[in-house]
């Protein structure tokens, strides 16, 4: 491949989701496989602002593939927003030789790219590493499968002791705009109700399914929460309003919080990770620029990232029914 | 919805995969839910010729999800391949009043299934359930994705050692006739080589990249070997082959074997069986039979059976490449 | 053995903790080995109290050795701790032809059988069942090990994405009184500081050690802290005065809770419950009771049920001194 | 404490195992606490005779404690085993300032630090790195519990599998001499039956014992068999001769390998490794010599490395009457 593009920077943006790292291996490998130079930017745009920058060849990702986090660090950076700010950013990068680069993270971390390219004409790939699945232009976001499987191990052992005491737990998971982690774990953990932000059952109708559900000759009842479910209460008044209308009720409250966004990858996100990466490099080397890597239909594909942001992913209605029918 | 179908009979059927008792639980409470009687067949068919069956409700099935194996059992019976055989099978389904089944198993008790279809004029329904990933029809089976974390947390930890000991270790993981569980581990493992029956590397060529891998600073490396790799060789004597040619290589062979068909399910293969569960009723209450549940861009779907285990699911040749650049 | 023990009941009672079901194993099937009749006790007092009682053999045990929670279920009754509950709970024993009983718990339990045995003179073994590790007489109580492996693959997670942020987490184990949860996880998961119920580190030196620990070149911190610290802050409030002291800090707080009891036992409480199982029913058949079975010094020792439940757990001085050591 | 030791040299030899990084970890970190220079000597005796060696501060061991391997690496040294070998080692050692060394291993390489120590007079503590718990001094070798987790966690998936399709697998495990590991690993794992190095059941009794099994209603069997078993067979040879003898079942064998030295160490082998490194750098500093840290009831002992190489270990009788009676 000709291109005039020589030297790419890589970078992790936005809140850190399990797969970021393989995701990095993959860029950097990619490069040195296409003879192209590869640069680490630490801390997302705040790195880029203060010329973190650390040159990376096939050696410097050795052993990454399995590991949670990123070794490149993220941030959450203010200053970009400012033009002032980027303007910054981008003579660092003309100032280090880098031509292109590859932003893993998710819609925040997008727009700033977009932004950056349409004012420098700066080419920008996106690489979709959230947990929350929540991007349009791809059925998966990197690191939403590892966050499930952590979740529904989470549920698994909550359910153990649930069971022991014929208790009920209402469990929190992630996902303060989008259900997908809650539905998906909830469906998953098989649990017996799951709120989720797209859809309110309502406090009454929760309290007549748990109430049906005891009926039924189950021991023991988990619910799974969405962070921003729509019931208005949180997970902790939630608990109360159980116990005072369902009295002979053992209620608890668990908040899985950030362990969501650790472990080790699993085999799909690795897997994911390192296709992605690999199309992200090959698409600045073929001059694309602005586009998101997604996988659709298991192939991988190129969105605009002015549709990735502002596309919405839908709950899946399939999904929510099969729920209902599982908690019979 | 009204039927003509009152009792549906579900089976394991073959070898196990994590998800089938997931699989079991959702069409068993489908039918709950759908008010249709739903009958456990033990044994698969070979339970089907002696009548062990069992009559299950939605507290069946509680607490099955996350386990592995199948609470149905499971076995390969050669009696149902004559014809009195299914005969006999066909009479006891009618004692019962069983008027349809839901077979969980791969392209072997499918085509089981198919023939006492067209014999019987019986309706069936297929769920892939079987870890190789090797059924037309189905971006993934169901166990798949379950057994890929299985043998890429087990290589994982031959890579600690491998790395402590500047070694270079044979896996050998499943697939007799397909290579998708190779690939995928492999890539998910980071391994240098991957060998798989759908391919022939070449054994020159494996020798010569270890060589090279060696030379770029690698201290160890890993290939991941399918059972049914096309090298002419089994994994003990590649061993022997490559300690023959690279004197100075400390060589192991470990085989991950039957582990991989157990284990709890990951969340992505108890969702996908829920769905599949719930499809496979719906389609016999429909008036449907003969057909596969699958999943392809994320929808579930149905594809004719005589399609399933005909048809090729080839190897993916985008993800053969991803390997390749990976192991620079 | 002869005996004039011909029937032993066997129940979980108070808290469970991953090992209950091996430890029940055990005395079944020991019971099964020596061809004395055992019967499983549902629901600990309760369904004493209830004639809630099952006969059990040996394979009323099978695949359960490796389940969390308890498959006879436990609670906390308080009925029986009148006289009159106790007397009722006496006959339906005598009743059901149970000569004897091995309580799985922990002190609140042990006292209850203790009661028992002093006012109807019946022989009652004990098995420490607590993930707390609080029981004077045993080096382990079972459940333990499970638990610290539990909470410290938690934290691991955590720590990938703390150090990812650059951010410090307060994380609550459980423990209201004792630290040995919090000790033990805490320099497993290589914790800057931990903060238990036996010593109050003080606000003011816990701020000093964060900053220093910052200073020093860690890029996050963990901070573990027992349910029943001493700071007089709850974890949330923690959070708060570290914000306000060390404001240029990211603080998060992540709150384990039960999924610290469930889960598939650790081999080490596995092989601890058969031994202790072994032990328990055997000690009945040599005419003992009033008795709990612990391990020291790897040796399977019995314990006065009333030393048990009075002595106490030290925390271990040595394991707060490499802890401070650790977190240079 | 004032000692004439100014720098202390670790690393880890032979084998590798689980918590060997934590190990290291512990030890640089007590030096830097205790205000002493530590250097990490790569690949044992290899990198000692080559001069491998690397100065370690407290930040160099951030972020191991959970890791498997070591990043020291590991390896057997055949030239270190002559007097000119260790002459080499000495003089380098000499060169580089180092005063004393810790060794992380097992009994071949606290063999070569005890002769090191007698022909130069020099300072060596030995912590007891090895899965296999065959280290006289101490109840457990740093890797051991996690290896028996491994071990287990795999055989419940076997254990998946079998009881799916009523099947034996005999799965064999490491040890060579010794059979702790197969011996817990079998009681954890509930296997029907165990083969040690330290009896021989007889293959009659295995058969006859099986035959049992079976007619006592179990579906599946399990038997975990240590590599340096005494029946005379390997595991692939004794699947053969349970085929012939009981024709109707269906055999399988599993080969655990290598796997079972890697991991993230258990919570137990990451606070033992915490304890036996402070010990080790301390006993140095005390003066003291020739000594392996070990654990014994609990508490952090010292034993004559002397002892511990020639000491037995002796396998638990207790353990094998648990073995027999839950295998009813």
């Amino acid at each position: 491949m000709s291109s005039t593009i020589k030297k790419i920077g890589v970078f992790t943006s936005g809140g850190d989701s399990p797969g970021m790292n393989a995701a990095i291996r993959a860029v950097v490998r990619t490069c040195a496989y296409l003879k192209v130079e590869c640069v680490g930017i630490y801390r997302g745009y705040e790195g880029m602002m203060e010329s973190d920058f650390k040159v990376m060849d096939a050696r410097s990702v050795n052993n990454i593939i399995n590991k949670g986090g990123t070794i490149l660090k993220s941030a959450r950076c203010l200053p970009f927003r400012t033009k002032e700010g980027r303007q910054m950013a981008y003579d660092n990068l003309v100032k280090a030789g880098i031509d292109a680069f590859v932003v893993i993270g998710g819609d925040g971390s997008f727009t700033g790219a977009m932004t950056f390219n349409e004012e420098f004409n700066f080419p920008v790939i996106g690489i979709p590493g959230t947990i929350d699945n929540d991007i349009f232009g791809t059925t998966y976001t990197l690191g939403f499968d590892t966050a499930l499987n952590t979740a529904v191990e989470c549920i698994d052992k909550i359910r153990d002791t649930a069971s022991s005491h014929n208790r009920l737990f209402f469990v929190e998971v992630m996902g303060r705009d989008v259900g997908h982690i809650a539905l998906n774990a909830g469906v998953g953990a098989g649990a017996e109700e799951i709120l989720i932000p797209e859809e309110n059952l309502g406090l009454e109708r929760l309290v007549e399914s748990l109430r049906r559900s005891r009926l039924s000759g189950k021991s023991s009842s988990i619910v799974v929460v969405a962070e921003g479910d729509k019931t208005g209460k949180n997970v902790f008044e939630l608990k109360e309003y159980v116990e005072e209308h369902l009295p002979d009720y053992d209620v608890r409250v668990s908040v899985l919080g950030h362990m969501q966004r650790g472990g080790s990858p699993s085999c799909f996100d690795r897997v994911l990770a390192s296709r992605m990466g690999v199309r992200a490099v090959e698409a600045l080397l073929e001059g694309k620029t602005n586009l998101m890597v997604g996988v659709q239909d298991n192939k991988i594909t190129l969105t605009p990232i002015s549709k990735a942001i502002k596309g919405h992913t839908k709950i899946d209605k399939e999904l929510i029914r099969v729920s209902d029918i599982m908690s019979t």
